[in-house]
């Protein structure tokens, strides 16, 4: 991403217009996310505020994961497949799992996947037209839902975290 | 909004195509925000969980007070001017003087001050083109700011609050 272009929703090389708004839109958002958990380390990653939080380990693996699911979703039209499902059920699902097995990495682990997660989705939305964001899928209650708003919902999700990461970073007393 | 419509990001009647996108997240957001404090009492929105914190009600005042500054950057270019500050200056500033200034008011009162906003916010972006999405300013850093960001910030900033209102309300004990 060109820092430079941090602050504008627009045209993004590669992209077709819509699909260009909102990979910046993306950007951004992971921009934010990784400057909130810049500089911590692996006791920070882990740390526990109480018994029913997660830490800010497991909540960068979850928005990876979230984001793994929405690819499956959109660009195969599937729900993840049991492969995934291994690599990706405690940080999807989160809780009592993902608070014992999600420990113990650095950093560089967590961004690890957040990066290969987005290279991927990426390269999938530069193959496709702005006509696609308009393709909708129905949920159970009837109502329709489509290609943009799942795209939304997934950076709209991150942000929701990340105002838990920035709240735990500035009430967790052991971090900086 | 149409509720049938929530989960689409399309075109919206009244506005231009890229408003109505702009419109369409804005009012997921706000229908997500009004969720996650539904059936909230005066004391669950007084509520301070420790002396760092600011209460739900706090929260809620702060993110129609940051819409009343983005309609006053973008919509008439200037800063907020003194009634505005008056106004709305515990609001946006937070910490100390709105732990002590916000507080006693019913769900109500909260509702009614982002609803008065919103419809303001609404009447100006329907009178306007996409093309005014594309105009920016510069901050002192030289980088380019477009009204796009501006209120992709303004719900993107919502969004956030709305992740810690959640952690709030899931972990103060008094609350339901």
């Amino acid at each position: 991403m060109n820092e430079r272009d941090l602050f504008l929703i627009c045209d993004v090389p590669g992209f077709t217009p819509q699909i260009g708004r909102l990979v910046s839109m993306m950007n951004y958002v992971r921009h934010t996310t990784l400057s909130a958990v810049a500089g911590l380390g692996v006791d920070d990653l882990d740390y526990l505020y109480d018994l029913q939080s997660n830490s800010i380990g497991a909540l960068l693996s979850h928005i990876a994961a979230t984001e793994v699911g929405y690819q499956a979703a959109t660009f195969y039209a599937r729900d993840l497949n049991e492969e995934e499902r291994q690599e990706w059920g405690a940080d999807l699902d989160l809780g009592e799992r993902a608070r014992s097995e999600i420990r113990g990495q650095e950093m560089e682990y967590y961004l690890s996947r957040l990066q290969q997660v987005r290279a991927k989705t990426l390269a999938e939305l530069a193959r496709r037209e702005d006509q696609w964001l308009e393709e909708h899928t129905s949920i159970g209650s009837g109502q329709r839902v489509n290609n943009y708003f799942k795209w939304f919902h997934v950076f709209g999700h991150e942000l929701n975290h990340r105002g838990q990461i920035r709240w735990l970073r500035r009430h967790a007393t052991k971090m900086s």
